[in-house]
């Protein structure tokens, strides 16, 4: 790595880290060249076919799935902060475009292209505002269950979106998989034979070649071969849907056409693909700048991602990200600087100059079969078993964010996916464990006593640790837990408290704390702590204690805790 | 106390509890009665200028609040779980009814009395299933800063409600109040003297000895004397707004008339007033119980409350809880069994039968200010300076619930106020305190080598102790937190975590845990744990390690794990 990502020391730092390709272009070595021109080079190749297909995906004409993947390239290249990232068409902002679009406009229509360009607009600036606000921590709240169960119903999704491509049948586009399956099935019969004998034989030289030789571009020589063949065999007087007139020259300026109503529509898909995109394109980022030993900014990742989807904006391209497989092609070839996206972006402009026209007999299935093929992994079934072994909520939430996806959507998804887990996280944290301690002799340490029934507890002393921080949702919960034990226990006469595992305390739970030693102090119960973590005892003394109750006294130790109240003191450990 | 609770060995158990009137009968004693007694009576002298007030407050007749008194009354000392609850009108469900009503039927109207029967059969309906499906823990996910802030708004908002009575001028119902104080300034001219002078002397009075002497019947006191006022001066002619004809007799049975659209219509103000009923029963009931040793069980408590308002809404009272001041008064006169309250109930059918012509020349403005004096406690700026001394965050979404309360009515104050804390919650916990430690050799212990700079670290060895359960919405800031110090420190050989304070972990932590450690491992850093809880050890080995990285080796203690790893040790401590 010549590269020391941005703590370069030399110029303004301010600068260098809103223009990182200030730094790199100055520390920029012949031997970096080597990695980065065939790494563009493939990637260039693979996104050729692959920028066509995710176009006609969301909706859009092939080509302006290679207008979108050149100006945002080269953006990218000069504001990201991630050394390795293929920015350009992804398959799952294709589907949201699609899914959002649709409804208001005509696929393919000149007002559809309008519309997704302003939705382009749009996505790009709240990225870029977001990344200002510094708001790159938002991704945070997306957990891996929510992740995988999105992205698996979105893919199905995607397939079946596809299967009017594959059949060769016109199939109304929409976003509930029971409602997209259903109305392949009615008309399952209208099937195109020759389309879907090139869509499958696409989709099975794909997938095969995906999995033994991932660097190998497999999608474009399949398109050739793909092409030949209707050329050579006029399959397309017989029915087999062609790509057609590809216009040729480099992508045309284009103004996003902005009015109030219809960026009043768009805001569900904004938000949902600034969300989505921003996941997909950091997620694999920082995997990569952690292996490498150098870190990509979060907002400036937005506010790059931001800039890239602008420039798409005004050059009649539409969203873009950083893609999950095309990266992981540009890592593993070696490249190390962004200046391979920009050779990638050359494959790009090149193609435009003087590719398009051999790509009219290119037949749409081969297209549906590089998008099917590109998502087919997607659906992740070792993660869903994974999950559900480590934790099983979090499975069941991973299940359920898959079905809300597949029947519901994708915006309700990834809604519904972040309430669920959130709702099972705090659900967890209000119900904590607390558990009954008593001294086990032989190894010297106290232990629960259900574990350990031969643990020694002392008379009139209750010994509990409680896991978790404590807060106004889960006090009721240690408050009933306390009165059940005091209800059963009529000799009590001191509660001890391990605090080692209460990493903090809000005013609810300190405000029923007092109450409840005020409560208990009526029946001669007291109280004591022991392992307070500072920002805890902090928190304590700022709070009111009634005189006749006063601050619980704090121990450094349980057995400090015990013999400082005068307990049959179990031995030292 | 004669009564051990719900824990009576006797008859069925089941039976017993759910119908707590039956082991109560059988345990009841003469000198239970002593106390029972003159508590049932000041509580009913209280509840009858109360509950007409309250009524009034809600839109309604006066005469609705005494109805409410009875039945309600009767019922919940059947099957409430509480012995010493004071259950009938409240101040705050009042000014639900009148906010939620009021847009849907002009108040005191025929159409508003059948609105509001509906409204309570549906809430009765609500709690008692809620209380069936054991759905009791709901009220813990209200922050004492939220009840606080929305208290204090609610109080606001029914005391502006009464300015109409107090200045005597008519004026429309909402909840918003800025458009309240508004409309009020603006017809301030339209005072009536002699009703404002009436309104505020009351206000005076009620207030000074609520404080002085809470058990003294000061409102009936008032009530008689403005009564003897009006009658005697004939203010009533000089236009002062009296109540007029009370109705005399027991309440009539009703039937609500149940509608579609009206039950539809009425869904928010259902859900609000089964909560926040809930809370301000619960709340009481529960700190009288701890105090005198027995237990409430709050889904009988739900069951108990949703009887006693399916029987308001048939006798033509409204919506019931169990009140705060009510309550206080009858456990502090020294009542032992529900059967005070119906003592008191028998006092309000008394008054009812005999008394109600009493009540003709009672003025509105006496009514009015029962009401003020009986909220004006309720702005608790002490609980929010003590808030805000112990959290501030916790204060500031105090102030907001407040705030939200005041300019968008009560639901939107509710909601917002418990969407605002665990968004807080989730907030904190998405940042954990991360401490690196060094070895504190005069106590022999391991501290945060920031606060302690005399700590001593070992070359190539982080020591880093985390105080936060690990999850989805905090793993990204523990990773940054690592890469951070990975980026520093070169040499990094090994990343020693204290697991003390992680109380739990989710699938999606393991799993970047798995990653991090992935990664790390590339560039020669281990991982190792110290003191992880059993718990998360077990959970860890459900987790798929790849072969070359491993599972993280788990000691017992920070010395054992330097010891095992080969550090630089610190004497042992």
């Amino acid at each position: 790595m010549s590269d020391a990502g941005n703590s370069g020391g030399r110029g303004a730092p301010w600068a260098e880290n809103a223009f990182p390709a200030i730094g790199r272009l100055r520390r920029y070595r012949r031997a970096d060249l080597a990695g980065d021109l065939p790494g563009g080079l493939i990637v260039g190749v693979m996104l050729v076919p692959q920028g066509m297909a995710y176009a006609m995906l969301a909706g859009l004409p092939p080509v302006v799935g290679l207008y979108a993947s050149l100006a945002p390239l080269v953006v990218y290249a000069a504001f990201g902060s991630s050394r390795h990232l293929a920015v350009g068409p992804v398959a799952m902002l294709s589907l949201l475009v699609l899914a959002n679009v649709a409804p208001l406009a005509e696929p393919g229509s000149a007002e559809y292209v309008q519309l997704v360009l302003l939705l382009t607009l749009l996505a790009g600036t709240v990225q870029f505002l977001m990344g200002l606000a510094r708001m790159g921590f938002l991704a945070n709240y997306l957990s891996h269950g929510v992740i995988t169960g999105f992205t698996a119903g979105a893919a199905v999704l995607i397939g079946l979106s596809q299967l009017k491509h594959l059949l060769g049948v016109p199939l109304a586009d929409g976003h509930s998989a029971p409602l997209l399956a259903w109305e392949a099935s009615r008309r399952l019969s209208e099937t195109h034979g020759v389309t879907l004998a090139i869509g499958l034989a696409g989709i099975g030289f794909l997938v095969m070649l995906q999995r033994r030789a991932p660097r190998f571009p497999a999608a474009m020589l399949f398109v050739v071969m793909a092409t030949l063949l209707v050329y050579v065999l006029g399959l397309d007087r017989q029915g087999v849907a062609i790509v057609g007139e590809v216009p040729h020259g480099l992508p045309p300026l284009s103004l996003p056409h902005v009015d109030a109503a219809g960026a009043a529509s768009l805001v569900p898909a904004v938000l949902t693909i600034v969300f989505i995109g921003f996941i997909e394109s950091i997620a694999v980022a920082e995997h990569i700048a952690t292996r490498e030993r150098y870190r990509v900014d979060p907002n400036q990742e937005l506010r790059a991602l931001g800039l890239a989807n602008l420039a798409a904006a005004f050059t009649s391209g539409y969203v873009v990200t950083g893609g999950f497989s095309r990266t992981a092609v540009n890592y593993r070839t070696g490249t190390r600087t962004p200046l391979a996206s920009v050779v990638t972006a050359a494959v790009i402009g090149l193609t435009l100059l003087f590719l398009t026209p051999l790509f009219y007999y290119l037949p749409r299935a081969a297209l549906g079969a590089i998008v099917i093929a590109a998502v087919a992994g997607l659906v992740d079934f070792g993660a869903a078993r994974r999950t559900f072994r480590v934790k099983k909520g979090d499975g069941i939430a991973l299940v359920l964010t898959f079905l809300l996806t597949l029947g519901a959507g994708p915006e309700a998804g990834v809604l519904g996916g972040v309430g669920l887990s959130l709702a099972l996280y705090v659900w967890r944290t209000s119900h904590p464990r607390i558990t009954e301690l008593g001294y086990v002799e032989s190894a010297g340490v106290f232990r629960s006593v259900e574990r350990y029934p031969q643990a020694r507890t002392s008379p009139g002393v209750l010994l509990v640790r409680i896991d978790a921080a404590l807060y106004f949702a889960n006090m009721g919960f240690v408050e009933q837990w306390l009165r059940n034990r005091l209800h059963a226990d009529h000799d009590l006469q001191w509660v001890v408290v391990d605090m080692s595992g209460v990493n903090d305390v809000d005013a609810t739970a300190a405000e029923r704390l007092v109450t409840l030693m005020e409560d208990y102090r009526g029946h001669g119960v007291r109280f004591a702590l022991a392992g307070t973590k500072s920002p805890v005892r902090n928190l304590l003394r700022r709070v009111d204690w009634p005189e006749h109750v006063g601050a619980p006294r704090n121990y450094a130790s349980i057995q400090e805790a015990l013999g400082a109240i005068g307990a049959a003191e179990p031995r030292e450990g």
